[in-house]
């Protein structure tokens, strides 16, 4: 069994938790949080972050499942030093330095840290890469969505008068269908995606006010054509509350003359933050094997083979798989 | 450069070399075959066969581009004993014994093989593997098309009265569509794929009686729906000249009670062989970098990691693809 310890238990922790009593060879040895671990309500033990040091010889991997904007970036560093790791750093203009320090503090300590799988980045950074070595002559899209952008949803519970609210990307499907049959499209940010808005509002606040400032909200929304609703919150409650998402990488190469090669890879997931963290157990294997073979330092998913992160043999992948 | 030597020059042959002229990092040493070499037109140099091992020291990788059936089980090993080797073997049933065998001798001369490459096996081996590592519970389904079947072609060729034909495979899009909703279904061979042939009848030969035979033919054409086309010779040759193929790896997964995941991975391809062709040149990359690293014997698509394919360095690699 492959022991982990999962720190932080949040939706992206408890995808954890979940996903590592269906892998077979995974095993919870503890949640660790910075919160009062008698308030959590988990499967498996729950300890406070501090006494994840003295679980140095009983753990072998920890998932990290903090946020990347303030979470990770401490967290990463101090959790390697006793511990091998894996995350899902998302902030892709941060990726670099993240990976420098945690290569450096992997190396010094004897330990090993795959940083930034998931999907995106994860599964569709392997297929943007994977897709170019093989036609190098074309040009890649990705497109998110549907999908709840927390970000998004955040902005518009920030504006005064709005109850709360949800927000979804939508990727233009139309222009999907036309890039797949061979068109060449000059995209602006507008063409790609819409986004949707559910919007419950305080008592007395001013719809139209409100749904002015969310299309026009710089950097968030002014670029899109945006669609608001304006709901009660039971109808958000009970027509909102997944956290699906999902998206499509294309690539659209030419190996000759007129000889158009479409390469595309789509998610369509109900849940978001459980197949984050199933993605993130599967490489927590990836991160084990390659421990064990002596790697220290940091890795990203470019950097192990596909066999390190199943469970069956040589053999029965030639055999099964090929 | 990495120098490559190409054996064989039928379709696929074709492809690598066309695929060499565009990675920037492969040149073509030459071009190795059976047939006379004067009569091959190859805008690289063509030797015989025989000559081959004389450039023991002036190729880093033999892309092998024979057939499965009889080619490759022969040529494989004889050409490992002095080059490391790609191919693209894809009789299934034969994969683990000629694994087995290359495995063997790539050990014994110090050579490297990856085997049975391309889209199926290959990219499809993958994706069939990766998403069940990464979602243990769940069903997986591939659909071919839709594309020319060489061998399904071949058997209508082979009735008498045909004076030639295409077939092409057809997957059933309504059952994708109803797997990719959520629906469990039951498939038969019938319910999967659909085979639709365009025949050219010889002068005076029996068209019922020949639709007949095809439809009822055991193996390649009993088990599906089957629509037969006559069409003239000249319109053969005009709108099925073509060699387009494709397919669909499907896994729907599921992380808890009801959180449907869906994982899509589709190749939409205009010319099958040189798809596979640039694959195969991409693996030859892998293998060149997996063999100065000292790796021997056999490997496949599941035992190196997605950076070996590429020509970019690490640092580029997390910045721009990650």
């Amino acid at each position: 069994m492959i022991k982990i310890g999962i720190v932080g238990y949040g939706n992206l922790g408890k995808g954890i938790e979940r996903a590592c009593q269906v892998f077979e060879d995974m095993e919870v040895v503890g949640i660790f949080t910075r919160r009062d671990p008698g308030l959590l309500k988990a499967d498996s033990p729950v300890y406070s972050m501090d006494e994840l040091d003295s679980f140095k010889e009983k753990i072998d991997i920890c998932i990290l499942a903090g946020g990347s904007a303030t979470d990770l970036v401490e967290q990463g560093p101090l959790v390697l030093k006793n511990f091998n790791t894996v995350d899902c750093f998302d902030t892709h203009a941060k990726i670099p330095e993240y990976f420098d320090k945690m290569n450096r503090i992997g190396k010094e300590n004897n330990t090993l840290s795959l940083i930034s799988t998931g999907w995106d980045p994860g599964l569709f950074s392997i297929n943007r890469l994977f897709s170019e070595c093989i036609l190098p002559q074309g040009d890649t899209y990705t497109f998110w969505g549907r999908g709840v952008s927390q970000g998004h949803s955040d902005a518009v519970r920030r504006i005064e008068g709005v109850k709360n609210a949800i927000q979804y990307t939508i990727p233009n499907k139309e222009v999907i269908e036309k890039i797949k049959a061979g068109e060449k499209l000059e995209l602006s940010t507008r063409d790609k995606h819409f986004r949707e808005c559910f919007v419950v509002l305080e008592e007395g606040a001013d719809a139209a006010a409100i749904k002015d400032k969310i299309i026009n909200m710089p950097n968030y929304f002014s670029d899109y054509d945006t669609t608001v609703h304006f709901i009660s919150e039971e109808e958000l409650f009970k027509d909102h509350k997944g956290m699906p998402h999902g998206g499509t990488v294309i690539r659209i190469g030419e190996t000759s003359e007129g000889a158009r090669q479409n390469y595309e890879f789509t998610l369509s997931l109900e849940s978001n933050p459980e197949f984050t963290a199933s993605v993130a157990v599967a490489y927590g294997r990836g991160v084990f094997r390659a421990s064990e073979e002596g790697k220290t330092g940091a890795i990203t998913v470019f950097d192990i083979p596909l066999s390190y992160l199943s469970n069956y043999s040589g053999e029965e992948l030639r055999k099964n798989f090929l």
